[in-house]
């Protein structure tokens, strides 16, 4: 039963890849869609591999999964042979299959989160190869430390279905790369802010309704067992709370804007319930229905007045994915120890700082390298051309005339 | 296994509310597409929230359920504490959480039907509010008459996921609203219709798609058992069932088209298919195959003779939700006597109009309170030029030239 | 469980029709994109209509599931009545229902695949009257040949979910009508191919991404069999295995675009993944995850030298069908026995070609006999003009103005 719920709570977030690369081609302009939708299907088949060839045994080493072994770390994933035997057939049995199959979709998440950031700028190659350094070494390095046993589970920190082991971290990897990459031309401009709305804001619908969806697998699965009836309770429990937190996150931004601006913003609501997403996902179980919707509410809040910031420090965040994933995450992480017992805010920060200045760092560095020896962004006309037409001579929606 | 029953059954009607937003913004016009999303995330958690603080309980009514106990109905929804005893670890126990999950989600489908009527002239604001009322109150008082074991089961009415209880209770809270509000200006000019087609009918019909998935989950969830074999089984009839029925009302509206109009009409098909849907929703276990397919088609037949009906009774309904929902619903749910033993017609017809004239007096209520206080309807000018620049400042494909 | 694993696999298969949609509706001119549409939804519709009266019984003969006895063959599809008795109550009892609702998705499928090819110049209702013909007899018949017990399966034959009974099949029945009907007007001039460029790369995409999750219950739901702790196990590494093969595709026509192109072609790695899926789904069980990386890489390598050379023989597949499905369903056909026991190179290729010929001539004479009664298709002019105004008098996009 476990294995089931694996492979369903996997399904599930395997479909957040979908989401992801919907919301970012609705909040992209057309002319850089093709390249948008590109990344996003070679991250997800990037990812796959990697983890499968690097991450996956570096994050939880286990002398059993390796095969092919080249050192304590450097095993590469295999899988028991068909037909389980019958010491291992109880219910609560996790396969290594769907184990692997649950943990790749997280890793491939957090490189989602990236693209979104860094879009309409960065050539396709460098990116995708920040990409194999995430998802092989940076993602399983720091996720092994909680998950995999490591030193901060050892200390207290708690991080239930990852708002600081995939959101944040994502979002540190993104901040790493905005800073290196600078904002997209023209973006500011005399100290005022230039508005590059998105081309579909119906696909960028889509892709949050996908997402929302697929969170449900994402926090669901993390339960990692369903042996019992208690564990499936469970389970409902945190689809309930991750479903309020959502809306809650969604309406705060709705009431905010309205009230701030006079004027709902159909971006900032949709940010809104992501972010109400992620700030539950650090403790799902836990938090009564009324905690959950506060938690996510806050998220919310956080994404209407943290958009604004960053472009007043000219960071250019192109669908908000920092607000999103890593403040938000951080916020979820804080917010742990008022319904989960035995946690603390210093263990919580603590454990979000360490998380977040080794992904920070190491993105930093790599980026650099990449800008170093390969360019990271692409010239000045192709920019403003559209990177479907420069890079990949593929434009996404051809017989649309622009208006 | 009831509640991952639940589950399962739960995040497939979630995903149900992507459907509708889908296909309505497929079928208003692109001034009013930014509009129709947010109307739709917005309801979507509002009915999370209000289904939360009061709908639940209200619809539900049990002690032990009660937590912050203002009164027998306004009890807050509680969830059972984390970690299950055992004396309830039976394999067919459903959690409250999942309950709640399931339950709320086919709160907030009613409210989907609702926008869908209304749109391209209705204000955001009273519509939201309207929402908050709906299901809150509305839709839980009237559910509670047969699944909170109220006075209609009692009296043998039956609807086994919703026809009535659900589609046609949101198609008559939009018939009200249609009534109230009024035509789209332009649409009935000397007695003859004038057509405003859909901007973009492959979104139209993703929509559909998705509503025919989430169905599933709808239908089958609603066996509301899954601790036996046989339950399961059942669940599987549904399915077979469920898709037949969606199939004949997609191939009759197909075949009907051609017929009538030379030409075949998607946006038809697709009603169809919905309206096939609907119709097997109050009695999708105890038909053959062969009866799906007919009461599917019926379904089907429905829709394209109530679409112009409608219109020469100059009620504008954008998406043809009120012959869907509220006209196949009534056939639905007239229709269950013929399959299922000790139900009977006229039972039946007694459910459906109590139903009916409750709902949709008490939306009547509403929305002429709502229009006499901020009014319903957005200016001329701001009809004209679409909602979205005038209402939200924000256009949902900003690049795309109008034709 | 067995039962729930039919319905779990069987709602992901459904859910493919919205995949096929939406590739096709990507890849094909906007001035056809509502026809496209409506063959979609219109041959879901139309299988699982036939797939009951005909198709079910066809393929598996069975005297208990016969109820309107007309002969050996044509028994109408029947379930079992409600409530099952206890005898059968076994964990690993699969009802008709969910067998039948499963097996019609894999049927559904197959006539998918064929309306790809196929767009943009076939008249509507020839080609639905094939689906008629292709989904009640021409894909049982060949199914049952290996899943009904037939000759293919006490030969040896080794077709785990379908490469070739579903997807070379399909693309059998494509490749017969491309040939009969020609290419599109003007794109093979003097030698040289005229690109006709997909009106929408976001929906293509989305399109892929949903094949990609419906793919596991595809290959998932074909463990048949879902009792006992280690068919779940065997469940989770067929889902390693689908996701490791589709990233492979990917990734190999992501590189190898770049490499013969100078530039990476984003319906090249679409077509990839999905081969890399076709390839694996002969044999997603028995290989390791490097034998789905190989075997699905090789895949994807497969899309990008077919589609040219296609191109060459001047068959016009607008969407990339015949390699997709038919080429690298041989190849996933051909690379079963490098993992599974009891398997042979020859058996195979006698089995892939049985299943082709067959399907290939049928098909080849009900497309040739449709010609001859109603033409299949449509005039030049309504071909330039775009099959969606001329055969529906509907645009899918109405106020886009054309670039």
């Amino acid at each position: 039963m476990t294995t089931l719920l694996f492979l369903i709570g996997g399904f599930l977030v395997m479909w957040m890849a979908a989401g992801f690369a919907m919301l970012e081609a609705g909040l992209v302009r057309s002319k850089n869609v093709t390249t948008q939708l590109t990344k996003n299907i070679a991250l997800f088949s990037i990812a796959a591999i990697m983890y499968w060839l690097v991450g996956f045994n570096l994050m939880y080493p286990a002398e059993w999964m390796m095969e092919g072994y080249l050192g304590p770390f450097f095993a590469i994933t295999a899988l028991e042979p068909v037909g389980l035997d019958a010491a291992n057939a109880s219910l609560d049995y996790a396969s290594v299959a769907s184990d692997f199959f649950f943990q790749l979709m997280f890793c491939a998440t957090t490189a989602s989160i990236v693209s979104g950031t860094l879009a309409e700028r960065i050539k396709l190659w460098p990116f995708l190869i920040f990409v194999v350094v995430l998802t092989g070494f940076i993602y399983p390095i720091e996720a092994s430390w909680q998950w995999g046993g490591g030193w901060l589970s050892e200390m207290g920190f708690s991080d239930f279905a990852g708002s600081t082991l995939v959101h944040a971290a994502g979002g540190f990897a993104a901040l790493a790369g905005a800073l290196v990459l600078g904002p997209r031309l023209g973006r500011y401009v005399d100290g005022r802010v230039v508005p590059y709305p998105g081309s579909n804001l119906a696909l960028a619908t889509l892709g949050t309704f996908i997402l929302w969806l697929g969170w449900f697998g994402f926090n669901g699965g993390s339960q990692l067992a369903a042996g019992t009836v208690g564990d499936i309770t469970d389970v409902g429990r945190i689809f309930a709370n991750t479903n309020m937190a959502a809306a809650a996150g969604s309406v705060a931004a709705l009431i905010l804007t309205q009230v701030m601006y006079r004027k709902v913003d159909l971006t900032m609501v949709l940010n809104g319930a992501l972010a109400g997403l992620v700030s539950i996902t650090a403790g799902p179980l836990d938090p009564t229905l009324f905690g959950a919707l506060w938690i996510g509410a806050i998220g919310g809040v956080i994404v209407v007045f943290a958009v604004p910031m960053l472009d007043k420090l000219k960071i250019d965040d192109v669908v908000g994915a920092i607000p999103v994933h890593l403040i938000a995450g951080f916020w979820g992480t804080l917010a742990v120890p008022f319904y989960t017992e035995g946690t603390s805010f210093v263990t919580q920060i603590i454990g979000f700082l360490s998380i977040g200045i080794f992904v920070f760092v190491v993105s930093l560095v790599v980026w650099l390298i990449l800008k170093g020896f390969m360019g990271l962004r692409v010239s000045e006309e192709a920019e403003l051309a559209g990177l479907d037409t420069t890079e990949l001579g593929m434009e996404a929606y051809p017989e649309f005339a622009k208006g």
